[in-house]
């Protein structure tokens, strides 16, 4: 049996495991929507005394057992904190470099062996695109283009975006579509309570998915640095002490657990 | 030495042990802003077997014991969701019993030998008030006025409140103020970038007081329910596995900890 042989065994062995795990999973509510804010990647490279910019190479690597982890159990929709607005600041090599890594990854995502194509995946990309250098956004579009009839699952990435900036963007579009009907009242006002909550949140950017219910953050953080601010009210945040690039299957099943947990705790609450 | 003397010997203990802790914590960043969600006074109720709302007496004790330390502490904000727009989905009967103890401590607020007039806090009561009963409202707004001229100290009471809600309300606000500064354009569409996160942020009920710094949510619980959604995009989120009631000054302790070594962590990040 030569290596090649036996590292298939070990692949299938593996893939068993996982979907009796699946299985297990199964006997209460799967999740319909997991987001992860990836973060550690710089501090993974340097820990491993990596050259800059190879600890996001690694964490894309992770990002892609994640997404398989959650297609294969049957999370329809999976949302990623790519890259936010405020990451703009960062040293313009930086950034540079980190526009780079992701035009390629993005046309990567289209190829026929790819994820997306393997498991169905329509992708979005979300945020104030046009923040993104020309050769990222339009490879951004492309992507979304090409996978606009995929149905089974849904990736999300978030790219150029913050909370706030999606908020106000949403806010904009409301008071645009809103103007001639907001009357002006006997006393100089204008009537109020024409742009209601669901305005707000039919126009946001992530009003293609519903909201998420578990956000797993990496190293140990639990702030949403502006990530699904508003969507986020009733979501639980998991936070694994690993760095993202370490994250593994365990972290996905042990916040799903913990969902599972608290969805039939609140379920029995709302019952009561 | 009778029992009235020992207690107070060990009450001095107690404050002694406190103000020893506090010179320790000050050697670090003492947070400006602490917000609480309390959650988990009916559970504590059911497991003790008590009549119902008096886990909410109990709670409010410890309410108390909070602002107490936090003021010593020099924490100059202290946040509480004290009851959101949801909570008026609760049972006729719960909702009434919450609004009449609610009358009965705002009204306890203002007397003499109150916490609040013992650290010179000023109340904001943040929210929708016009949902409340009459006397409730009534008993916020005379707290307000009575307590407008303190400055050492700030306490925000989060009631008929929801994130969601406080933004819309913004919006409306901004929009109102900035009618007439928006032109029509050429194309018959409106010019866009009137109204900025500045704007939003200007109008929000919460902006008497800065970013909170850390949310302390009791039961274990991480989730955020619609409270402080647009504060708390770089916000700790503390999730200490008691229920309110039984929250103690370690908790508060711990808290503090972790959010001055995330403090130091952040800070150097930006400096590097």
């Amino acid at each position: 049996m030569d290596i090649k042989q036996r590292t298939q065994i070990y692949k299938n062995l593996g893939s068993f495991a996982r979907k009796c795990i699946y299985g297990v999973l199964s006997a209460s509510t799967i999740p319909n929507h997991i987001a992860f804010i990836m973060d550690g990647n710089r501090r993974y490279s340097k820990q491993h005394k990596l050259v800059d910019g190879e600890g996001h190479k690694v964490g894309f690597s992770s990002l892609m057992s994640m997404l398989r982890y959650c297609y294969e159990l049957g999370v329809k929709y999976v949302t990623v904190y790519a890259f936010s607005i405020e990451n703009f600041k960062r040293s313009p090599e930086e950034v540079q470099s980190l526009m780079d890594l992701m035009e390629e990854k993005i046309q990567g995502l289209i190829k026929e062996e790819s994820i997306v194509n393997q498991y169905g995946v329509r992708v979005y990309f979300i945020g104030n695109l046009k923040l993104l250098s020309k050769p990222v956004r339009l490879a951004a579009e492309r992507a979304m283009e090409a996978t606009a009839k995929n149905s089974k699952a849904v990736l999300l990435v978030c790219i150029a975006y913050t909370s706030t900036d999606e908020i106000l963007h949403s806010v904009e579009e409301c008071c645009e579509e809103k103007w001639d009907e907001i009357k002006v009242l006997d006393d100089g006002k204008h009537e109020k309570d024409v742009i209601s909550v669901l305005d707000i949140e039919r126009h946001m950017y992530m009003a293609v998915a519903p909201e998420p219910d578990i956000i797993i953050r990496t190293s140990g953080e639990t702030r949403l640095s502006n990530f699904l601010l508003w969507q986020s009210a009733d979501c639980l945040l998991y936070s694994p002490s690993v760095l993202w690039p370490e994250i593994g299957f365990w972290h996905l099943v042990m916040a799903i657990l913990e969902f599972q947990h608290k969805f039939c705790y609140l379920k029995k609450q709302k019952q009561a």
